[in-house]
């Protein structure tokens, strides 16, 4: 009855692109590098959403929204900005169709070209610093803490779902400050928000580090990372916070009065995540069987499937399943009871295992006259027969103890594919089985141009917050003072 | 001291405008025709939307995103909706930009050329429906109940803040039907949901209708709308929900297989409201002195200003208004407390007025010695110095009676602006003045683009469940068997 799936030792690439059809996450559109987020999978987009959404207000900051078009000139105003970014992006040219002449649709009117040409964004700090100018007079302006939440287009020739498509979703944070003390403050402030989300309610246990200066944000002085390890021990980059100094407020005159009435320029971060997280969702949890989900993102966290042969036996189970509904929504618990007729108990075990419902419960005859019910755990696969008496409590320590169980499988699973490593060869001879390398490295773009040119792997980052640790550099042998995080990276 | 600004009476437009940008709700940017919404702009809308989210997934709908990009041939497959739609849009022709070879900045590559060129979406059904051909297969797969929440561009040449830009946000919900009456069903569920909102959020009354032919969106069968009368007695359009038939299904060659196998085309609605209710918001409520928010959008509900001399009292009052800022959230009411001491109490008093906050206290030192506090209404102006003791239980039952309050003012300035009338001469002495006038029509297009032409009036709706009445034309005399809404709108 199950159709076979590739599962992810034989083909993990093939593995991930099925899963997300196959739990309804999204697909392909017609448009070429464009997705379709698909109702199920835009749902788990919303929670992770609504809760960054809650923590950036918090921390103080209040949602803006700002033009989807960038005047092309604006581009090129920061220098290091249009190298990292104006080359692969959608433009407009045109502001009209009119009717083909031979009546076959409709064809652009040349006479409706733009005088300048607008690009769609492919991120806005340019458009925005265009509007702080004239938003920022004095110390009394700043800060200035603003979040979007927007789409932005970046074209991309190879594209895969979630993980790097045309056009995605993000929120993109950009903050403007007195000092430099606190925007730097800032930017870190925004990292350990992000990591905070990744580890509590992705479950998913993320280095927290610091990119080299050639994996730096065009504009950034700075750009801080979290990196992800996913199953097939590739990296993953999850979220990024940069600290853009000045850059912003000189290429768009940018300057406030402080309190002596002496004129400077404004200090920038900006900071995002995107509907990446959600490949970065599922490559850090799912199985051959289909998406694992962690309870808190969840859109649906119970599940529950009568087992019945007559009509009354039906009745009396929908009964049962309607109290504890009622019970578990009473406790913040998002249940769906799934009684249609249509679909038989088999098939729908199969498809909410697929979605990665977390717990799923089902009740047949003997269950309902013993007083019990069999649960199953998505994550660990195990099935019980346990009193339904009391239950709601049970399953809501159990969400918990998920939750907790899927960040350690992580951590567990991390700290297996993470090692030191000492000499070049040892590198080379073992960066295609994956993982994260602890290694000594020289500090120059040359090195590790040399490295990403022999073995595809990258600096993912420099840890944050790790001791120094005098060493030699692994290629060249120069001396280092701290290891680096090198992998292959989606 | 205070800032001269214009009145309604002076140049509606004008107090319009200098509204919007006083109240900081958004701005023009300098991306023509697009606008930047303002972090307190941005927050009215996002309870608007929140707020019809929720109505949505009550009514049971789910989110989802498709692409921003539409083929251009697709805008052509249903011929009606080619000519509502395919003029005015933004087209995106290159993929690519390159660095100038004079060093002058960034150029469109004229190798990154598109083979066919790609529209911004001004309205999703097209690339949808391409989407639904995938999904529905049989009456299994119906309804599809869709919501999307996005951006859409539409190139305006004379834009309004909120009311007509270029690119705007909005919600667009696409829906497939096994039947004829369920897609009705919906389209009139989905007004009645926009209706309600208006009502009993926006406190802005609504004519429930159906456009006639002429101004049905392109593409429907039928299009149901909701009406506003705006304080110059113009009509606003506040939201649209349009049964489709079966024009896209056929279209994209969309068609279910019933219980009996035998293949059907699908019915379809769309519906939707935009960032526009922003601008009826504004107009329905707010007056020469600013905004006015009915206190179930406003995202500050309640603001406290402290009047002092000392530091001591500053510490007595601020006490005060912290132990009533916690009992007014255990209350679920927003509360903002500004003892900014850079500010002075006559500033603070005039930004919320301008900012249309619906109740403002105030508590000086002799409110502090006899347990009073100065409370103004926004929506009356009126000012009662009150026991501070229990207000939180006051201002509970006033924020309901000013939500009242406003709807009520609203319909009454719309009952004074209504009017039944008989004849053509009297339609056309009485239209410039503005308000809603019923008339009889004969329901033929040629009237009806007779009188928009000599008059700009056009006819806003064919209100619902409306009894009929016999009568003549006030145009041509020929019988009619109701009367329509004319108006002039925005």
């Amino acid at each position: 009855m199950a159709q076979k799936h590739t599962t992810r030792a034989e083909d993990y690439s093939k593995w991930y692109n099925e899963l997300v059809y196959r739990a309804d996450l999204a697909e392909h559109s017609d448009v070429r590098g464009c997705m379709v987020i698909k109702p199920y999978g835009y749902a788990i987009w919303e929670k992770m959403r609504d809760i960054l959404d809650a923590k950036f207000k918090e921390t103080g900051h209040s949602n803006a929204y700002f033009p989807l078009f960038i005047p092309k000139s604006y581009l090129s105003k920061e220098a290091s900005h249009v190298d990292g970014f104006a080359k692969e992006c959608a433009v407009v040219t045109h502001y009209r169709l009119k009717n083909a002449e031979d009546g076959s649709g409709v064809v652009v009117d040349p006479t409706a070209k733009l005088e300048e040409e607008l690009i769609v964004r492919p991120t806005s700090e340019t458009i925005i610093w265009n509007s702080y100018k004239n938003w920022i007079q004095s110390y009394r302006d700043l800060p200035i803490l603003i979040n979007q939440w927007a789409n932005v287009v970046r074209w991309e020739m190879r594209t895969r779902l979630f993980l790097r498509t045309a056009e995605f979703l993000w929120q993109e944070g950009h903050t403007a400050h007195a000092t430099k003390e606190e925007a730097i403050k800032e930017a870190e402030l925004m990292l350990d928000v992000y990591a905070d989300f990744a580890e509590n309610y992705m479950a998913m246990p993320v280095i927290k580090g610091r990119k080299t200066e050639s994996e730096r944000f065009a504009g950034a002085d700075d750009t801080l990372c979290i990196e992800a390890m996913m199953q097939d021990g590739k990296a993953l980059q999850a979220g990024t916070s940069h600290f853009l100094g000045q850059n912003f407020a000189k290429a768009f005159e940018v300057k406030y009065a402080d309190k002596e009435g002496k004129l400077e320029y404004v200090w920038a971060t900006s900071w995002g995540v995107s509907t990446r997280l959600m490949g970065a969702l599922i490559m850090t949890h799912s199985d051959d069987e289909g998406l694992v989900l962690p309870p808190a993102l969840a859109p649906i966290q119970v599940v529950a499937v009568p087992i019945h042969r007559s009509d009354e036996e039906l009745l009396a189970i929908n009964a049962k399943f309607e109290e504890l509904g009622k019970k578990l929504k009473a406790l913040g618990i998002s249940f769906k009871y799934d009684n249609d007729e249509n679909k038989r108990p088999g098939w729908k075990f199969a498809e909410y295992e697929s979605k990665g419902i977390p717990v799923r419960l089902a009740m047949g005859p003997r269950d309902l006259e013993n007083g019990k019910v069999e649960l199953a755990r998505r994550d660990t696969k195990t099935k019980d027969v346990i009193d339904f008496e009391g239950i709601e409590s049970f399953i809501q320590k159990l969400l918990s103890e998920i939750q907790m169980n899927l960040l350690d499988k992580a951590k567990k699973f991390r700290s297996e594919n993470m090692q030191s490593v000492e000499s070049y060869e040892d590198f080379k001879s073992q960066i295609d089985k994956g993982g994260f390398f602890l290694a000594h490295w020289d500090g120059t773009k040359e090195t590790e141009a040399k490295i990403k040119e022999e073995t595809q792997a990258t600096i993912r980052c420099i840890i944050l917050d790790q001791p120094e640790e005098e060493g030699k550099c692994m290629v060249t042998g120069n001396p280092s003072k701290q290891r680096v995080v090198f992998a292959k990276a989606y």
